[in-house]
């Protein structure tokens, strides 16, 4: 099976990697015969060329491996690729999160593959666990540690007493966090994985309207109070599912601390399903780093090998977004002075002075309350409580 | 796909509920057209029989999927069905760990499938992860949480401080535990769970020749003073291996307090791969109960109707027991007057006084002082620590 790779950097030349050093019947039965490079970087391995066209119009080429990430050219790529009646496997959450419809129609009218593993959950068969569930139950309920880089700022916070700022230069130190790590620590990075999650169990292109808070402006002495609470926060991604309406978020969340979620180390992601036979399932692993999400790349392109059709999505679903479908409790933290902006919500008067704990709040309401606080008080911050009624 | 169900206890009532209500196209697609019950029992359903050659002669049924239990009637209907063309789904893991590569050779003759998802982590995609791994790394290490009884009593006896009798009485009120629950808490349930997965792991059909040690004899004092260590107590399956030589144990193991498997609690199950490329991963959720198994074993069936072929194993590698493998530190509780039995032992003098802290001992010597051991003092006990350096 010949492969070609667009993009050579962490991920796609981890997928090369396993190919190259194969130890399986599998893994050696694929070929890496093109690899495509910027124009102008110079050709290191004799696979390399800067032109697509060489790729898509090479008659033994099978699957075209994507992992140049971003919207464009990736979007115009896959298409073409999945045109010329290649097989398509992409690492790419922002361009899977914005055109997974489109991508699915195309690749079912040229009668061709387009899978997306890697894009969520790195090395975690998470894509596949919920496609299985999806054959015997609806899954109503996702919520997950979807992004690494942001479990290690909490967990190490927690565990070390440290800053963000501390464990932010940590984190790029170890090449797990981005000289920019706004689209990992503002919850973007997890809005895309939640987006995939969701419109794969609900077969509804979900949109991107949903609210989004991130942990930039968490401090050491927030996660130390909520430690006194006996409870981990964590950046979380879920979603819920009512009929045919569905609510999805993405907060920092409390969890007890005998929790998995409050127990999930360093860069590790944690993503949960409930179906109504399964019960919870729960997936465990590398969310992200070169040799793990080029395993999932490579299972992806090894089901292509094996006939393993993936489940086939239509995105005809009829589905509202209910922002009344999500009701939690909060904390907190903003200048005394703002608070007469949270007064019209029910709240624990006796709770900690710098800390304010609000009760059963519209999540989207919240939201909207936060980014008016957050005008006024760039500092303030807040996390829900996460709720055992809705127990996964 | 008409579909055979031998034995209508827990699992095989579970399958037929959920094919009886399905709510996807998939589970629609499968149908229950024969249920074997005992001579003599009521039929209180149409496809209900006695008979096992009606259901072997018809030639539209498709799979069998036997939830029978035990070694025998379970190994000849198996053998039979296959020998008749028909697929074959079983949830019976003592049947799977005694005959798995007799059963493969059968199918394989036979030109059908032999698939057993559900034997092993009841409703967890535990072996089609496994498989799934085993296409691009070599899983050298496995361990889990394969018994949700014993689970289930270590996690209460330390969350709610209570002794083994009060929490197994509750397990059993609950229906988590058998009026006899010998295979449960003497581990030799999970040892089979532990053959099938390093079967596959190997390809190669391991014997039930390793120690196995359970939890019947820990008292609510030894579970307290591991939490006063900052631990917790798992009964735990652990298989590895190196070159062609391999070592598996089971028994009590104790984690610190912040790893996920002193945290997975009631009876859920925690089963953890290390493959090279994809690091650790772990599969969580319910590994028993009756929708939960059934849903494996109805995932089975799926795959066998979207021809979803698993792996093919051949169980001829040649591998080789070796004891000296695997080294750990143990904590053991016995009558003082026994002490003389472990002095020739490597340990810490400064434990506490009823428990002694051994170092770095050969798994399989230690089971075997501790045979001699308990024929002394039967009330004795003992834990191995969770060694982090071959960290899963």
């Amino acid at each position: 099976m010949n492969i070609a790779i667009l993009g050579f950097g962490t991920i796609g030349s981890g997928v090369y990697e396993i190919i190259e050093h194969a130890t399986t019947p599998e893994t050696k039965a694929l070929h890496v015969t093109h690899i495509l490079i910027r124009k102008g970087k110079p050709k290191t391995l004799p696979y390399m060329c800067d032109d697509i066209e060489t790729i898509l119009n090479d008659p033994a080429l099978d699957v075209v491996v994507e992992t140049m990430g971003g919207l464009e050219p990736a979007h115009t790529y896959i298409l073409q690729a999945l045109q010329a009646g290649k097989h398509v496997v992409t690492a790419n959450k922002v361009v899977v999160a914005a055109y997974v419809k489109e991508f699915h129609e195309c690749a079912s009218e040229n009668d061709v593959n387009f899978y997306y593993e890697a894009s969520t959950g790195g090395g975690i068969p998470w894509i596949q666990g919920l496609e299985k569930a999806l054959r015997i139950d609806q899954v109503n309920r996702i919520h997950g540690i979807f992004n690494g880089t942001s479990n290690f700022i909490l967990d190490h916070m927690q565990r070390y007493q440290a800053t963000f700022d501390e464990v932010l230069k940590e984190a790029q130190h170890l090449g797990y966090a981005e000289a920019d790590p706004s689209a990992d620590i503002d919850g973007f990075d997890i809005c895309n994985k939640l987006r995939i999650s969701a419109s794969i169990a609900y077969d509804y292109h979900v949109p991107d309207n949903f609210p989004v808070f991130g942990i930039r402006t968490i401090t050491k002495e927030d996660v130390q109070y909520f430690k006194s609470l006996g409870m981990a926060v964590r950046l979380i991604a879920k979603t819920k599912r009512q009929g045919n309406t569905y609510s999805c978020v993405v907060e920092p969340i409390l969890f007890k601390e005998n929790q998995l979620e409050a127990n999930t180390m360093d860069n590790y992601n944690l993503i949960t399903l409930h179906g109504d036979t399964i019960g919870d399932l729960k997936f465990f692993g590398q969310g992200a780093g070169k040799l793990a999400t080029a395993n999932a790349v490579v299972q992806d392109i090894l089901d292509i090998l094996e006939g393993k059709a993936h489940r086939v999505l239509h995105f005809q679903k009829e589905m509202q977004y209910d922002t009344t479908l999500c009701n939690r409790d909060y904390i907190v933290r903003c200048d005394k002075s703002l608070r007469p902006m949270l007064h019209h919500l029910s709240y624990d008067s006796s709770t900690f002075d710098k800390y304010l704990h609000v009760k059963n709040v519209e999540v989207a309401h919240m939201h909207e309350l936060m980014k008016e606080i957050l005008k006024h008080d760039a500092t303030a911050f807040m996390a829900s409580i996460h709720d055992h009624r809705e127990e996964l």
